[in-house]
């Protein structure tokens, strides 16, 4: 399954570490992409870009200026578009993951504070992780590690440079040599 | 299962919301509370109290001087240590989730970018949400839904103010008069 994550409704300053860890979080749980819509700091985007340097790839980071250009781009090649909200179908008391499962390309949307109204009918499915205010961080990881089923997070990143031998102690990190 | 999250390592000003996000987090997800150790922004407490007030508990929020008295303390009481770390043990190909849940009280531990190298000692478990850089917002939300199998998405809350009916379109929170 191709899944690709849009963020939405970035506010330059007060954002931009939550910003960058759903960046991290899209790739850490197995998206093959990031698109963040409008303005973001350039600092943001080299973050993300030197994590996929040192603890390998592949991963897309891109910035546009239209969510809704993005949205219908991305509908026009068959793939479906999931937005996270609060206010969603409960992932865990209905079956709308199962749902989701039946597609190979999924867009997965997470806004900031408040989005656009329109998104509620933009988006193909909205749901939500728990009808509780909490963190698009923390909707987009649950989200991932359930629609993956956790493989996600053996996953194997190509080119890295680092690579952490798991330990119940202390730190164990390799260094690769290509 | 009681489960109590300490929030490690706040730097003032750049770790403000993050550090909010890891307290909605917790409570969204189940925990009984979170303790800040060390300083923090009053504001951030404040905006944790307030979804309280609104969306219910209980929760309890605390800010305590020591991380080594709280965790002391905790251990006395017969609770386990949980560190959330991307070097420990990779919570998807060992079984130290399992030997987690034998414990009928878990204090789960997440840092900042850096942590003290004693932590790795004081925990009784070191555990990765996957062995790659991503977020502790992410990592404890994973972590939780993991613990409790899904079920903290249906939690009721007591003395809310607010609810909302998961809904596939728009926004349909319910007033609670009382």
């Amino acid at each position: 399954m191709e899944v690709v994550v849009l963020r939405m409704g970035h506010r330059v300053g007060r954002d931009k570490r939550i910003s960058t860890h759903v960046g991290l979080v899209a790739r850490a749980f197995g998206a093959r992409g990031i698109i963040y819509a409008g303005t973001i700091e350039p600092s943001v985007i080299e973050t993300l870009k030197k994590v996929v340097e040192t603890w390998g790839g592949p991963f897309i980071v891109e910035v546009k200026p239209s969510y809704k250009a993005i949205i219908s781009e991305w509908k026009k090649t068959g793939g479906i578009v999931v937005h996270l909200t609060m206010y969603g179908e409960n992932i865990e008391s209905s079956d709308v993951l199962e749902k989701i499962r039946n597609s190979g390309k999924v867009m997965v949307i997470v806004g900031a504070e408040k989005v656009s109204a329109d998104l509620y009918e933009l988006a193909d499915f909205n749901v939500a992780i728990g009808n509780q205010p909490h963190s698009e961080v923390a909707a987009l990881a649950v989200f991932l590690d359930r629609l993956f089923k956790g493989e996600e997070l053996l996953k194997e990143f190509e080119g890295a440079r680092l690579k952490i031998n798991p330990s119940s102690r202390g730190k164990h990190v390799v260094k690769i040599d290509e």
